[in-house]
């Protein structure tokens, strides 16, 4: 049998993250990332996705190490939900080392976990497979593409990047490598699709530090400004037209005061002399020498730059004089909070800069035209487009066959497709389980189809509970049946609805009880069916009616 | 006293729409507009959003009209809630008639309803006030302004426009009556502030139609359009572009039947010559002669095209060989579900062209040299900005004052505020009664801030009843607490939870019924409480927990 290399990627196929692609060779495993997803506006009550890992549990034996990329939630959230069922060595860079630490310190995982920090250039061996970490750009520092070893050939995983020429950290991403590995043959290269609509280049983030200085430049009000709180180079930059411009800087925020102090430890931010101080003390300054770095560039309702606008933030308190930067935009589904936050801030008075007045926010991933370089330089034999919904997939096969790549050697998968790569074939032999894992509150997996078909039930009409006691002897009613609504109507105002709808509920039991004394079920089929159907016909509404026999 | 005029909008000025503004001078009223809104995400299980309409309620008998610039569902769709209560006359022009009318026939009121149709440039007397219809371009035909004429003076209220050089139906937008109007003096401009973020000019309807002829000329495939189906001059390019390339065009989706239908009784539609026919029959020509004409364009989860995407359209099937245009852009809060449907078609293999890839929709709405333009036309003593959230209401008044107009002479209103003007002054003095009624199946304002937080907190976490049978006499439990839950957990896998939970119960119950025999509001409490603490502890959720108590 020939030899054969497996790729599955078990998320990231799909519209929203939790990104987890599992290589297989000579009979061992590696896993690259291990992210969640922010749930979607449907998945009611949800704290967030992550993936199926059914496969892994089955298969954990061979799995020889996990590898990240980089820090982002999509790459790194379902660490500790994995970590907690199998104990993997991980291998990072140091600052996607810090990030995952702040993680398993929160879910007391630090003891447990070996991690590994590895830096960009450098390779690692695990089990079958020599794992080369290659510096990239990113809109988080440290972010690398690896180059997985085996004797059957390279694979270049490109995880999330773009080419930026002038990076703020002064380090392009390696493309001399990619060249060389290019040169040296490339087996298959599997690369991040997200940008693959937009034709071009991604700008430099460099050019949001010159609309800073732009913004803060003979501006006599306190600046207040959001971004994303793991984009250090963009907080790097308003660091320095902070400093450059004569104004002090403090933060607010839990996750940009967490990833700020992560940042500086090691070595990833530089906050020029004398720029940094404490939010409780730069208010004795002057409003032109202030700059307040803040969470909620998404207008998240816990965020400090909500509480802000809606006078809850118990430190800062905006009004005239103040102009709010957002240095984001606004991800697909968000628009909607994002634009209340910024009415709410301009009815304070408040000058507000988004998106749609100055060039506040670049993305972190390769448009067409990098994408094509990359193709390029690597010249693969085999592409696996990841990172992207359908479309996105479908669309950087396309550049990739302009690009020469046959079609035959390109896979668009589905989540749990088994890529197989022989030495000259590649084909989607089956799948493995995968899928969504909700999780919310303490309980991964336990809500499932079910709750949630009755959770957007209950959310679009509420619900009636019919309580009727019954006697076991004769099964005759013991009291009239009660009527519990929730979510449905204004019961102080609908005494009458209320009243009628207990009639119908005991003329229905009635029937039944007179007839089959003892049948719970037809008894509960009766009463639903009356009181639905009544409740449809005088509201057009549709909510869930539980009855409840009680037999005594 | 000096004479007065006030002007009051009940809607308009928040996030989405339900236009609705009330012109009161000499006693008497009358009303701009009268429209919906759709629900917001969190608005669980709510159909449509409308004015609160007490303050016309309270003064029905002073209102002389009810005059209407245009026939999208923001401007008419609260029409039929608002006849229902007060009949008013209705002045439009003839396709909004022909748009109201099927509103009416859906609610039966089209017998009672006085509707009286006045063409662009004529002008309608309704009490002391004499309103002047001036045709504006728009995305819908037959849209104009109204100057409202009272003995104070003349209010220019713009409604939705843009100004288009070369529209479809080759009329531009009557700037010459504007500055004939402007000349004369007018004493308060109400404009539209829906584009006033975005420098520039919106770009002319006729550039979408060169799209399609680009699309169409040299393709093999089947050709799918969407679109929204009010924009008439849009479905008119589809069909002129299909003549062209030797295509018939077939039409499905029943909001683009129904409006196709008006729009060629009405004249404001003319299909070529044999170009039109029956979804059924189109089928029986060569997919290169065939276009179809569908809704969905928002990704809708009932329309033509989201069941096409997924297969459940009776009468298209799509496949390779089929190229879906999407003439619209998503509607913020839309993104997800039209990126849904497209990828979708992408996995079905259909070629989909959107917005990423051609010019495939312009606005309706003027941009900001636009509104300069009408600004400097008008030359108005005052101004009220309409139709836009705060921030748009606030840019829009920096626009004015950059086009001379002093800042206080301007009006940043919220719904329901009384804008007062004199001959020389302007003010907002104090508000009426102005809010959100939500209508839900055939109920409208019956769900409120009550029912929405219970739907809520239901949607979240979902719910857990107990049921707790007591004897009248001695406050005994006649049979353990049963436990009812949806949306909560899986039961069929949580036995022993459930049980533990009937036993939380039962000792909370006890232990009051032992020393209370017939407080029945400590029982609740007391169950409440243990099993809210028992659960939050355990899964870290927080469902709705509701404890039935029944005395026999």
């Amino acid at each position: 049998m020939a030899e054969k290399l497996k790729i599955i990627p078990l998320g990231g196929l799909d519209e929203i993250g939790k990104n987890l692609t599992v290589y297989e060779y000579g009979g061992e495993i590696i896993i690259v990332d291990c992210g969640m997803a922010f749930p979607e506006d449907d998945m009611y009550g949800i704290d967030s996705v992550i993936p199926d890992i059914s496969y892994l549990l089955k298969n954990r034996a061979r799995i020889r190490g996990m590898f990240i990329t980089h820090g982002h939630e999509d790459h790194i959230g379902a660490i500790p939900h994995v970590l907690r069922q199998i104990n993997i060595p991980i291998y990072c860079t140091r600052f996607t080392a810090g990030l995952i630490n702040l993680k398993l310190e929160e879910f007391g995982l630090v003891q447990s976990t070996r991690m590994t920090v590895i830096d960009a250039g450098q390779s690692v061996r695990a089990g079958k497979f020599n794992v080369e970490f290659i510096h990239v750009n990113h809109s988080i520092p440290d972010s690398v593409a690896f180059a997985i070893h085996t004797k059957m050939g390279v694979v270049l995983h490109t995880g999330d990047f773009k080419i930026d020429s002038t990076p703020i950290d002064g380090e392009v991403i390696d493309l001399a490598r990619l060249g060389e590995l290019g040169k040296e043959g490339v087996l298959c290269l599997c690369a991040d699709s997200t940008n693959v609509e937009r034709p071009g280049y991604t700008v430099s983030e460099r050019e949001v530090g010159k609309t800073f200085i732009r913004q803060f430049r003979n501006c006599s009000e306190r600046l207040i400004v959001t971004t994303f709180a793991s984009n250090v180079h963009r907080i790097q930059q308003v660091l320095d037209a902070a400093a450059a411009c004569g104004r002090k800087v403090a933060v607010t925020g839990r996750s940009m005061e967490n990833i700020m102090r992560v940042s500086m430890e090691l070595g990833c931010m530089k906050p020029p002399r004398n720029t940094l101080t404490d939010i409780s003390r730069i208010k004795n300054l002057p409003p032109e020498k202030q700059v307040i770095i803040t969470t909620g560039s998404q207008g998240e309702e816990m965020s400090a730059l909500y509480r802000m606008a809606f006078s809850t933030h118990k430190q800062v308190e905006l009004g005239p004089g103040d102009k709010v930067i957002i240095s984001a935009s606004a991800i697909p589904g968000n628009e909607v909070t994002v634009s209340r936050v910024i009415n709410e801030l301009f009815r304070k008075g408040v000058k507000v800069i988004y998106n749609k007045a100055d060039m506040l926010h670049v993305s972190g991933h390769a448009c067409q035209e990098e994408l094509k370089i990359i193709h390029a330089l690597t010249k693969p034999k085999f592409f696996v487009p990841l990172h992207g919904e359908q479309r996105m997939l479908q669309i950087h096969s396309g550049l990739a066959q302009q690009m020469g790549i046959d079609r035959n050697h390109i896979a668009i998968a589905e989540n749990g497709s088994v890529i197989e790569i022989t030495g000259k074939t590649m084909k989607i032999n089956g799948s493995v389980p995968a899928g969504e894992i909700f999780v919310d509150g303490s309980g991964v997996g336990d809500v499932g189809a079910v709750v949630m078909r009755d959770r957007k039930r209950l959310a679009e009409d509420g619900m009636v509970v019919v309580v009727m006691p019954v006697a076991s002897q004769d099964g005759a009613l013991l009291a009239p049946p009660e009527i519990i609504t929730r979510g449905f109507i204004y019961v102080k105002e609908s005494g009458d609805f209320i009243h009628e709808l207990q009639n119908i509920a005991f003329e229905a039991a009635e029937a039944v009880t007179r007839k089959h004394q003892r049948d719970d079920g037809e008894l509960r089929g009766a009463v639903k069916s009356a009181v639905s159907g009544y409740l449809y016909k005088n509201t057009r509404r549709s909510p869930m009616v539980i009855p409840v026999v009680t037999r005594l």
